[in-house]
């Protein structure tokens, strides 16, 4: 029984700080590091791919759209071959902060409303699967669980990448396993001891509560949490807790056993 | 005998052209290709390190400030450690591009103002060659011939990067070996003939007539050549024409015999 | 019997050239003037307001998305919220630049992928209008003409705005009155003696003949030309020549008789 | 007896939040907002404006170079020509706002650099100036008090500007009257009852306590105070709060008694 937790970082941008990297560090096993484009910069990139090293967590890339002041998280209505080559920009240029720190890029994970395109559009998920296996076949490519990941998984898979999934253990889930919309009413659950239970349930079991009761089949590799504020922080650090109480093993994503 | 001839390149951002590098890239052996901070975006660095494949011309990064509207010309005064990131990231895209094109990224040339102060400011050198020789030890790092360069020169070996002397033959000398200064009448040369003459000298004889008339010695891998609009292009096929008149083996910079 | 025609000017963007903005001045009564978001920057805008003064052409704004990778042509899913503020920034960065070269804005155009999402969402449509109302109640809100700009229209309108209908002489129409999709064999027609008698029937008698060769009313008050390539100026001047011939009068819209 | 009370805001950018803006207005009369160059964005642009509007506190433009990613503080080797038009810009973008909230900008102060090369470069003065002079001419001009902003002053009026001296009540003066430089120990004052105290002798009898402990004269209508943590606000409050006790009249520079 092992599972990865993985947490966005390294979104600060010149004078503006965002995240509290160097406390969430210590709970997490791989950090989905800004690339400089919806979020971070060369010097935060840098410090947090050292971070990532100086703690045993593997760095992998999070590239978003071109859209520093809407944080990545609008729409932008690019052309696959645009968004395939905005993923190889980024990519790259974290690839040259883990050659510096004398480490290895090891997974992807797209930001944002890129991620959520992908999730819907079979072209932009291809772009960003091709991206990733024309930079480097062996990264992991981070795909959300469940039904609505099959495509991306699919056509990751095609192009012969390896695909990670990923569940959320502060979110809610609809009994056909997908998540609940963030405008609708606890979609997000906020209770760190649900939460925890929550993250280990789909860690040991493959499981997650439903909304409506039902136990739901999820199966995850990788758990998403969140280091934006201490309380997020103190979530992280209780399911680790509880991992480590319960026997399951917290490791990087595709590390060896 | 041999000599290469680089260009700078990839210098159209979006619906913005720049340059003549379909032209351009018949007649040269090694591209310093825009990196998208001071020039170039994704979609054209792809396109970029792809034509330079395809034309057995050896692609090399050409990272400048972050100043698309200045086009990197002019002075940012940034820390050593800043430069040094800005560096690696721009070297790593390319990277991105050259993987993803199944070719290898052989050295970098930085531009405009970087280069310039680079040659004034020891600490700008050393943080440009630590960037390189930090993402890839291999990457040859291309450096003003002459006097003026050889601080760039002793710093760039003392990381061991292997150093490339670069000199220019459509520009006046001193009789120190200097470069004239652009805002001196005559800085620039302009009769094909004559530049033709001078790269010749420049790759036989490792000299330069200098604006006195005194023969210099300026000893150079790689002459800079331009592409920016048909009479540049010109030039650029008369010097290549030349050294094929007189055997003079024109091919990328390091590239074994 | 009167007529303005407009044209894009000001898309150059530091280093980057693009337009013909000084030839196509002489032939033109409105400028719309890039704001330094998709396309154009403060010298630019500077330069473009003062030749559009020096030749009695009435300045405009052109505000466009913050995209100049994108050129501002593809959507960004803004909110109404954004896109009014963007918009107000942009007009009056451009008001500034009127008033240092003692002109007054006359009128706003948006431009490219906000000037289509505005004749589909009316909230995009009230947001522009707003953010035009709220900056300078006498400035004109350019309108595509025809069935698909009666919204735009009513928006403009409903908020105290004079609303000016732009209509595409280059352009083929459908029966309905609407443009005929650029996506279609077509849709764009070259030959200047056509587009300038295209141009007088629409400002003469305010019809245009439909692909399907029937004449179809289409009330405008200017007609968009361009400026990007010498043929589309040549094509200017024809119009302008034979609107002289014709005895229409070209001025600035919203200019007294 | 009257002072001004300014503060810099709207430094926030999309996600990223920078300043207690909501709290610091309360003690300020002047507000210098940032124009989306080197922080700040439309929506906080428009929002700072509204809350200065609903404060009774006067807005100002606080331009600075573009570089969003060094926060306006590097030196960027701008031509006088660059620097007037991207005053020029900013001022007339953030007058957008102010007509959008039924106000009116009343000063300008450059921001970071562009403050500290103005002091120092003639050219630079003067192309802020007649930026200013340009757009408005019953902007105020907020220059540095002392003999170091001599210069400034001088260019200001030239043009027919109404200059407004500014003074730092929580930095350390030379006999000169000069700042004295952040590099050195205890250039930055930080104990609250302190800094009011300098800042009720500034208001009341124009003079200032150097670091030799003399008293000099130092003539200021305005003080510059920080909202950026909550000490700084703390500071700001006392400041009030003792020119109250005093019959310190705490209004907006220009505003007539």
């Amino acid at each position: 029984m092992r599972i990865d937790l993985n947490c966005d970082m390294g979104e600060s941008f010149g004078a503006y700080k965002l995240g509290l990297d160097e406390e969430v560090i210590k709970y997490i096993t791989s950090a989905n590091i800004a690339c400089g484009w919806h979020a971070g910069d060369p010097q935060v990139m840098n410090r947090t791919v050292g971070l990532a090293a100086a703690h045993g967590v593997n760095p992998g890339a999070h590239p978003g759209y071109p859209d520093l002041l809407g944080f990545g998280r609008r729409n932008i209505d690019c052309t696959p071959a645009e968004i395939r080559d905005f993923v190889i920009y980024q990519i790259g240029a974290l690839q040259g902060f883990c050659a510096a720190n004398g480490t290895r890029l090891r997974h992807v994970k797209p930001h944002g409303n890129l991620y959520l395109t992908a999730v819907e559009k079979e072209s932009v998920a291809a772009a960003i699967a091709e991206a990733i296996v024309s930079v480097d076949p062996e990264l992991m490519y981070v795909a959300l669980a469940g039904a609505k990941g099959e495509m991306v998984t699919r056509i990751g898979r095609q192009v012969g990448l390896k695909v990670v999934y990923e569940a959320f253990p502060d979110r809610a889930y609809t009994p056909e396993g997908s998540l609940v919309s963030r405008r609708q009413e606890g979609a997000v659950i906020r209770d760190p001891r649900v939460v925890a239970e929550r993250a280990l349930l789909m860690a040991r079991e493959g499981k997650v509560k439903a909304v409506d009761g039902t136990i739901v089949e999820i199966e995850a590799q990788t758990l998403c949490v969140h280091g934006d504020n201490p309380a997020a922080v103190d979530l992280v650090r209780s399911i680790r807790e509880l991992m480590a109480r319960e026997g399951v093993d917290v490791r990087p994503m595709g590390q060896p056993d």
